[in-house]
């Protein structure tokens, strides 16, 4: 551990994630689709000296959707703006591989990468969202493993997509007219169960060789793909046991898988609030849950269970048994709902409340919110953290008043150490598969 | 015709359409992957108060393909891009309904318009190339007619979703709590030949209603597919007689829908050059042409015709007969250089070289080529022109030396009109569909 940095993202999600919170006085209500918006929050994080910048997405909505799904950005396009706005961070955006093309995202995310100058993320996900299908003329949104199987094909193409030319490959010599060096281009010709993709890609590997990809699924599915082939994990935990659980199983496998531990990077999210004193920030806390009414919160947690309809059931009883419902979609997050009111016996209400307003452990003072960012780091439940918090002036304050003391304390770095997001971040650059096959011989 | 204003747009194409452009002393050889390449190229044109900034693009390419296919920016992302790069341009780019879905698609140029503030534009492609079903695990390249029939289902499908919310749906009253009115919200539930998409879409119509759409063929159903949809129509043309025809018969076949003639705006692309003099001229297209050798261009001329190989037939005599070839791709422009060879009488050599390094009307000293350009558009030739030009210095030319001639004769503008790419199009809003049914009663 000795050396090594905290790593930093932030979440940036417009009128936020908390179905409330855009009611908040701070939060310009058009956030989602507001570039300004945007260019500000990633510059804050930039100031910070974050890692990177994470836009999530999904592919359906209804009317009861939380108000930023509703009308928001699309990742590819909105991070490709920020590419032009700001200079280190890294750009990270969600995208389903349920509902695309590996050549149309190889090369948009390539594209990414090259206008950033080695700055570009990929967020594999899978599509919780049962109604996804209906939006790409499918009859049925396909099973979780099935998902999670394609998900891993997907990707595999998408990295030999990546490979098509060879780092020197690009000659360009006026003089002789010879562009490229052809034995440097490579066919993938790749036939799977679930894609067929001929390729060359129509665009070369960037300065960070892959865009580095995240994994945010927790199930054990989307441990496993992550273990073979993510760079770095999204995921979420309520306590330290439950991270450093969760670190040394994802740790364990890619290891298993022939990788280093160090190839891959954890990334618990938190929703810090922060206060110059613990008055202020309970104050903080009370505005934010003060917003969220009963029925919103009952609303919110039927989203993770297929848009189900909690309100048939009384507030004040046992969470009610609802079968295997959500286990297609959520699943490692509605099976650990499930379990947690079971056993801590809480009531519907509890529950709901507590999926719509968490208010988890970094709470207090920008001391307080440091120590247990320092002790989740330094005992191995996490290699950083992703920052979302739902007003604007949460990452401020996480940027003003917390960073200066990680900094102080030497876990956190005080200017950014290389010009790409994989440098950033201690990741290796992928050697390009055709030429270490020669580098073989 | 009075008051009437010129368009102009500037097509981007990194080192250049002409197979050996890159070879030029001015173009930097990594010019198509070149961030800031591009912006220097959208920012002159703004200086030079163009409409819009064009990007091509393709799904397929081999060892064949021109330099600048081989490693390029996808369109979406570099526009996405020059939108935080520049203020008052328009960024259209191309994008084929063959192989993409349409909820996607529409999201990605919503979120663009957003971005950019109502500037962008998607010109609908159907792909020429066959190879690209090879890249999407297709077996086939759907034939010419399914391709248009797709585009066209395509199309109303992205119309559709982009009117998923009436403009005054997000209420966002803080203190009522009410973000949006349901009945606002629309799901477009639709089911055709080809797609079946659910809706609505998770972005609202920006400040121009829907994006502005192009359309880029020319063939019978590319006419067409204009008429019924798109708002502009980019094409080619060597004399003024052809653009004339051309121009008369959209704007027929526009009438014949039901729209106005001056709801569909014309634009062929010219590639200037311009000398002080006209020697200087000359001496420019020398250049250029002189650096390509008769094999490039027999290989460029191939690609036209499904990567057939020409080289194979005598150079100097007759251009060889090959049947049917060429007409499941870029039908238009094959039958162009067929019937022209045999009219013409040319030899395979000539028909090769003219189509890799056009000469084009547009050539002289800056007054001659604003004569040229304004003959064009008064006689009903064109609404305005997409300048390509294979090096940089050509876009700086057009900009310095022909753009104040025209702004001094009355015809181009010599101060943005508008903040969108419709308004300076002098295109109307569409409406929502479904405010007007309310309003309709
Ligand atoms: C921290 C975190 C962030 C996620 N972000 C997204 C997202 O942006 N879009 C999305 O569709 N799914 C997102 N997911 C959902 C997962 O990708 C996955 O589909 C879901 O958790 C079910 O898979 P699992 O059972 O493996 O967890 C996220 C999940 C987690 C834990
Ligand atoms: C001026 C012009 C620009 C075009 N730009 C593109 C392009 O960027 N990408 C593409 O795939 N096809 C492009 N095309 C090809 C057409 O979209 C179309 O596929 C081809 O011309 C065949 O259709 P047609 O027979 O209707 O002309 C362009 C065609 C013209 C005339």
């Amino acid at each position: 551990m000795a050396g090594k940095k905290l790593k930093l993202g932030a979440l940036i999600h417009g009128v936020g994630g908390n179905i409330s919170a855009w009611r908040h006085p701070e939060v310009p209500t058009d956030a989602s689709v507001n570039f300004d918006f945007y260019k500000s929050q990633a510059r804050k994080a930039e100031e910070g000296k974050f890692d990177l910048v994470f836009i999530a997405d999904g592919l359906y909505i209804n009317e009861k959707s939380i108000p930023h799904f509703l009308n928001r950005f699309e990742p590819l396009t909105i991070l490709s703006a920020l590419a032009a706005a700001t200079e280190k961070i890294g750009l990270v955006g969600t995208l389903s591989t349920s509902y695309a093309e590996p050549f149309t995202v190889a090369r948009q995310f390539g594209s990414l990468d090259h206008i950033s100058g080695g700055r570009g993320g990929w967020n594999v996900v899978t599509s919780p969202l049962e109604g996804s299908a209906l939006n790409y003329g499918r009859e049925k949104h396909p099973s979780h493993d099935e998902r999670y199987e394609i998900a891993e094909e997907f990707l595999q193409v998408a990295r030999g997509l990546w490979d098509s030319w060879e780092d020197d490959a690009f000659v360009r010599n006026k003089e002789s007219g010879v562009f490229f060096d052809p034995a440097k281009l490579h066919t993938l010709n790749h036939k799977g169960k679930h894609f067929s993709v001929q390729g060359p890609l129509n665009i070369a590997r960037s300065k960070q060789g892959h865009p580095v990809v995240f994994q945010a699924g927790s199930s054990e599915s989307g441990k496993s793909l992550a273990a073979k082939g993510a760079d770095a994990v999204f995921t979420g935990h309520e306590t330290l046991e439950e991270a450093k659980a969760f670190y040394r199983d994802v740790k364990r496998r890619t290891v298993e898988q022939g990788r280093s531990a160090d190839d891959i990077v954890i990334l618990p999210g938190i929703g810090p609030i922060i206060g110059r004193t613990e008055a202020e920030a309970e104050r903080k806390y009370e505005e934010i849950a003060g917003l969220v009414s009963i029925e919103n919160a009952l609303n919110y947690l039927g989203r993770f269970f297929e848009h189900f309809d909690f309100s048939q059931f009384p507030l004040d009883e046992p969470f009610p048994d609802i079968g295997d419902l959500g286990s297609n979609s959520f699943r490692s997050g509605t099976d650990k709902i499930k379990k947690q009111a079971k056993e801590k016996g809480l009531t519907l209400r509890q529950v709901a409340l507590q999926a719509a307003t968490p208010r988890g452990e970094f709470f207090g003072t920008p001391e307080q919110v440091a120590d247990r960012i320092q002790l989740w780091f330094e005992e191995g439940g996490a290699d950083g953290f992703i920052i979302h918090s739902n007003i604007p002036s949460g990452l401020t304050d996480f940027v003003e008043l917390v960073v200066p003391i990680l900094q102080e304390r030497g876990i956190y770095r005080t200017e950014y150490e290389a010009d790409t997001l994989r440098g950033n971040l201690g990741l290796p650059i992928p050697a390009n598969r055709h030429t270490l096959e020669n580098v073989r011989g």
